[in-house]
């Protein structure tokens, strides 16, 4: 039985963690959950799942915890626990960083579906991962995507690009003269992918995948220049890997969740899971490619510049990206401004080349602030 | 360097594999060649590779072989030869049998473009290929589309289902009706793939496509209700896996015989060859995929049956089906006979199981008479 944590564990990758794990009831002993401040759901999952940890923001009353259940106040100690063997990180935003460094320096697997903590700090992560011997596993479903064609090929000497694919966002065809006007409700409404609120915004801005040319850059060891993204609007490719020989090998599957999830929870197995859905070629008109229009995707631009800015650049992007996603969903700034905000906090920080953790938390903290004190003032 | 014999050198599969050690001159050392009738190229082709080597039908005039090499009467002999490091099997039609067994027999690993010894006598020459330790490489695209994607899993353990493309050849669209009047010339035209006569014709019946999911269920030992065939006809995804987990993998490219060539040359690596061409997603409208019309492609049908039927009876269909094509080609029947011929074959042969070596041979020059001696009495 593989001994897992999962971190967000009452968010939208944590249900579906536990979704699988039911199918497999004796594959996985869930040793620890954590929640933030969804307190009933986190109980009622602990009832179900018998972990030893629970995590929440604040204690639970004492009565309302199972017995066998211990609550703990640090993430750190409970992904780091000699018991566990693999960390689920199914958090939200920059407040991974913290855990996913813990579990790393504890030398685990860590099957990373929060994809900040690697964007802020790419480098000091997959360094320490490579000091302890932690495995980083992709959730997300396009590092997944490449992570499965690079199966049993040699990704250092074979690949000649990566290709990300974007599903365009629900923004793709829309006048770019109206799209800084459209509401929450509008930017929440993904075409293709059911997912958290925050990482749906990021999909209508494409700063999503700004961040997973930056993951992908640090999970793979791949230079910036290797790696493309194509504009692909029904979301069935999920990635694609062209090698040097002109073969490209490409992973495909419904939209869900659950499909790179599974990959993660039981790799290198792949295991039969009727619950999954299935992609039948002959259901669907055509797999379709564009081009991405950067004019309709500023935060691309700006993310990727980021990105191979390096130093502190990247965490100033996610966090500011953080702040300005959440302003956005409170109906504080317009859509438009997201880049707005973003690109101002990244023209403003302090450069800091190699940071330390330190750097990284102090430019983090810098750009929230930064974000809130400028609103109106663009 | 890799010491390496080309059958049917001065075909298609031979010509296009010597492109490619054209472009790799250190990595290859071309100890035979062997042709048919075209003896004027063969020549050529030995003065500019200088193998060891040479075979023909007939013996070319002593001063016409270059020094060095020499002129041997027996292909056997000249694969099974010590030296001899990778069989590059790309002769036409069930001629190939011979050959290829004794390249298996002697433990080469043999780059099998020539389909029809596999679809004939897969059970044998799998069997002889365990027993020898050689090494059956895929260079048809699908084939080879399925060992690209299988590279690294678990074949036995997570495959659902192997997904063969088919292009639906020249007649994909036209009406029924006419498609028994078609030309030779015709039939030739294949709309994505640039091939010989023979297997151009079996890609317009479809009946290539019966012989390939026959080939995958011997060279992967997959068992025929996990191989199923789409319609596909932009030839670009040239056949995916789908995997228990749902998750599928597809392998791309543009349809060019030298990727597969290139990759069984290589396997595993993956060379860098600025003369391969690469496709590019954004070229591309659309892919799309359709199910195959079993009133329009009556080969396929009987190829499936034949294939599942086992004993003689893939024998049978190869043999009919390689008499029938030329028939045809020789405009002695029309296009829609091919599949009555061949038909007919099966239902009259005397059904072997476990057929020996001999069992075959005989049932193959059976086929052939029978349907030669049918022309005309349909």
């Amino acid at each position: 039985m593989k001994r897992i944590v999962i971190l967000g564990s009452t968010g939208s990758i944590g249900h579906q963690t536990l979704d699988i794990i039911r199918s497999f009831p004796h594959a996985f002993d869930v040793v620890g959950l954590a929640a933030w401040t969804n307190q009933d759901l986190l109980l009622e999952q602990a009832k179900e799942f018998q972990p030893r940890f629970i995590f929440s923001k604040t204690k639970p009353n004492g009565t309302l915890v199972p017995p066998g259940c211990q609550f703990i106040s640090d993430l750190a100690e409970m992904v780091a626990n000699p018991d566990v063997d693999l960390v689920v990180q199914g958090m939200v935003g920059n407040a991974g960083l913290f855990p996913t460094l813990a579990a790393i320096r504890a030398g685990k697997q860590i099957a990373l579906a929060n994809k900040e903590p690697i964007v802020m700090a790419g480098e000091l992560l997959t360094r320490e991962a490579a000091k302890s011997g932690a495995q980083l596993l992709p959730v997300d479903s396009e590092p997944s995507a490449i992570w499965q064609c690079l199966r049993g090929e040699e990704p250092h000497k074979s690949v000649k690009r990566i290709l990300i694919t974007a599903s365009g966002g629900p923004f793709r065809t829309r006048s770019l003269e109206s799209i800084s006007s459209v509401t929450p409700k509008e930017a929440l409404a993904h075409p293709t992918w059911s997912m958290g609120k925050k990482i749906t915004i990021d999909s209508a801005t494409l700063m999503n995948k700004g961040f997973e040319v930056i993951e992908s850059h640090w999970l793979f060891s791949m230079p910036w220049e290797q790696i493309d993204v194509v504009v692909h609007p029904q979301s069935i490719i999920h990635s694609m890997v062209e090698f040097r020989d002109g073969s490209i090998k490409a992973q495909l599957g419904l939209p869900d969740m659950r499909l790179p999830i599974q990959y993660a929870l039981f790799y290198p197995e792949r295991l039969e899971n009727s619950a999954l859905p299935r992609f039948d070629p002959l259901k669907f008109n055509a797999l379709t490619f564009e081009p991405i229009d950067p004019g309709r995707y500023p935060c691309f631009v700006t993310a990727l510049a980021a990105g191979k800015s390096g130093g502190v650049y990247p965490a100033v992007l996610s966090a500011a990206d953080e702040a300005a996603v959440y302003l956005f969903l409170d109906g504080v700034i317009p859509f438009s401004e997201i880049n707005g905000l973003v690109s101002n906090a990244l023209d403003r920080c302090t450069p800091i080349q190699n940071p330390t953790l330190e750097d990284i938390v102090s430019a983090d903290g810098w750009a929230r602030d930064f974000v809130e004190s400028s609103v109106g003032k663009l």
